[in-house]
């Protein structure tokens, strides 16, 4: 493994012709946005390059790739982006692909440094990264490769809510714009849509939330019933179980998911002083100190007691 | 009326010591942040201000007023901030001051000229033009003054999520952040908390949701029994208009909220190309091409079929 800077990278991707980009599994803006500014600046080059993904890349996210030829080629080497280990590229791409990355553009400090180049940057996303690339090698910004370095910026960050926001980003969200990125329908497809189900399922979750311990903690529960009544999927709930702890005054918010099988997902999201990862571990779970998970295989009443009093011990 | 420049505007300022600063009512995140951006600076300046507003000001945003002295003064002059017209400022307000503004300083084109000098820019907020009188008058910008300007940018952009946003908005905000400006918190107070009263009542607003014309418009309906039910208050429902529009598919969304005489307040949020200021026009509103509105003094149903007709017009 050899660490290497902007201006390396930038060298190193003159030398071959042909690349294989992969993007992480459950491929987000920022893995896309990098892989298909970088596939759209390699195509300006003259080069030849397809990205991949060992899962399937949902279709709001078409317009990266709207426009190009993204097939299959012969390729020289192999560069990963926003991948910070083998592991999330993927069982099956891990082992067709883990021990040949030749290239690898991330801004995950905690990057396993497999690969044989390695540029990382402690960055809000690897967007910015990959923006720095593409200024170093010189190639015009179109607006398809401003709309790209946009949506690894804008979703990474939270619409630039998210406190990894930095001044930089904001620049360059700037600069993009200028060069054309389609920045109104990105943000309105990325943050501002949400399935008539989903709000239901949001409403039916709302009106379950319990408080406690004078408005500290408030658990909201989910259940089977809830998702066949509001029509929407487990997959458009990633959001969900950051509301509680929206609430005002919310210290400990939790939600209790059900499961297909009647078992319970419990998320915990805490605010200072409060460690999510200790009241989960607790309970044979774990995570991090802001946002942690455990799990049950038992009647809810006996869920909702069993974290109260884990909760209750840490007032 | 004279309209003047950011350069005209920060002479006047320094020609007198006392000012009485104005915001509109109800006031948002950018007339409060610009407000106390301008007396934060005339403080440096050591001059003489003070803030007012024909309504209280939300507790949420006292971090603009925190440490410093905002108790009345003998003033001068007075500047009218984020205002576009002397009603905004409130009936008794208006009566008060309104023939006498000598500043006004603000974003809005559909300013009535009022006031005896205007400065006027066609910005996302009065935050922006505040900022540049800021930098032309050459205060430092303190860590307090950045977050009152990073307030009015972030409240008036929806976080820069909104299409008002532009480069020069994430320039500042860039410039903001590195003069200090706390936009963890910030970012978290306005966006992130919310009461769970109002939770309480987007839940049964939710519920109120009828679709029509194969779920391209979406009619949401807020009654005052919802108010007194969820015991939310109409102050922290100003971002709620916006949610029929962000379902899937919808092109209009229509809010229709009860007022507390009975009357009702309709907001329209379209997509290209529907024109929500044409619209809203027909019914004897206004505004713009995305974001309109209109009232009406009638029973509910046929404030729909109203509305309803009008929208399907537009089909």
């Amino acid at each position: 493994m050899k660490r290497i800077d902007v201006k390396e990278c930038a060298t190193l991707l003159k030398e071959f012709d042909n690349y294989l980009i992969l993007s992480h599994r459950n491929p987000d803006g920022d893995t896309l946005g990098s892989a298909f500014a970088l596939k759209r600046t390699l195509d300006l080059m003259g080069k030849k390059s397809y990205v991949r993904c060992v899962d399937p890349m949902h279709h709001k996210y078409s317009y990266l790739w709207d426009g190009i030829d993204n097939t299959e080629i012969q390729y020289d080497k192999i560069i990963a982006v926003d991948v910070a280990d083998t592991k999330l590229l993927g069982d099956s791409f891990e082992e067709l692909y883990g021990d040949n990355i030749f290239l690898c553009i991330d801004h995950h400090m905690t990057n396993k440094e497999y690969a044989q180049h390695l540029l990382l940057e402690d960055r809000a996303a690897a967007a910015v990264v990959i923006y720095e690339v593409i200024c170093e090698l010189g190639v015009e910004i179109t607006p398809e490769i401003a709309s790209c370095v946009y949506t690894g910026l804008a979703t990474d960050t939270g619409c630039f809510m998210f406190s990894n926001t930095t001044p930089t980003v904001h620049r360059i969200a700037a600069d993009v714009m200028e060069k054309g990125a389609d920045y109104v329908n990105i943000n309105r497809l990325m943050f501002e849509t949400k399935s008539l189900s989903y709000l239901k399922l949001e409403q039916m979750a709302v009106s379950s939330i319990e408080s406690h311990f004078d408005g500290k903690c408030a658990i909201m529960t989910i259940t089977r019933e809830m998702f066949r009544e509001s029509g929407s999927s487990s997959t458009e709930c990633d959001g969900i179980a950051a509301l509680p702890r929206k609430i005002e005054g919310v210290k400990v918010g939790v939600t209790i998911r059900e499961r297909h099988d009647g078992s319970y997902k419990v998320s915990m999201r805490t605010v200072e002083p409060f460690d999510a990862a200790k009241m989960c571990g607790k309970l044979g779970g774990g995570g991090h100190h802001a946002a942690a998970g455990c799990e049950f295989n038992c009647p809810l009443d006996e869920v909702k007691a069993t974290l109260l009093e884990t909760i209750k011990a840490e007032f």
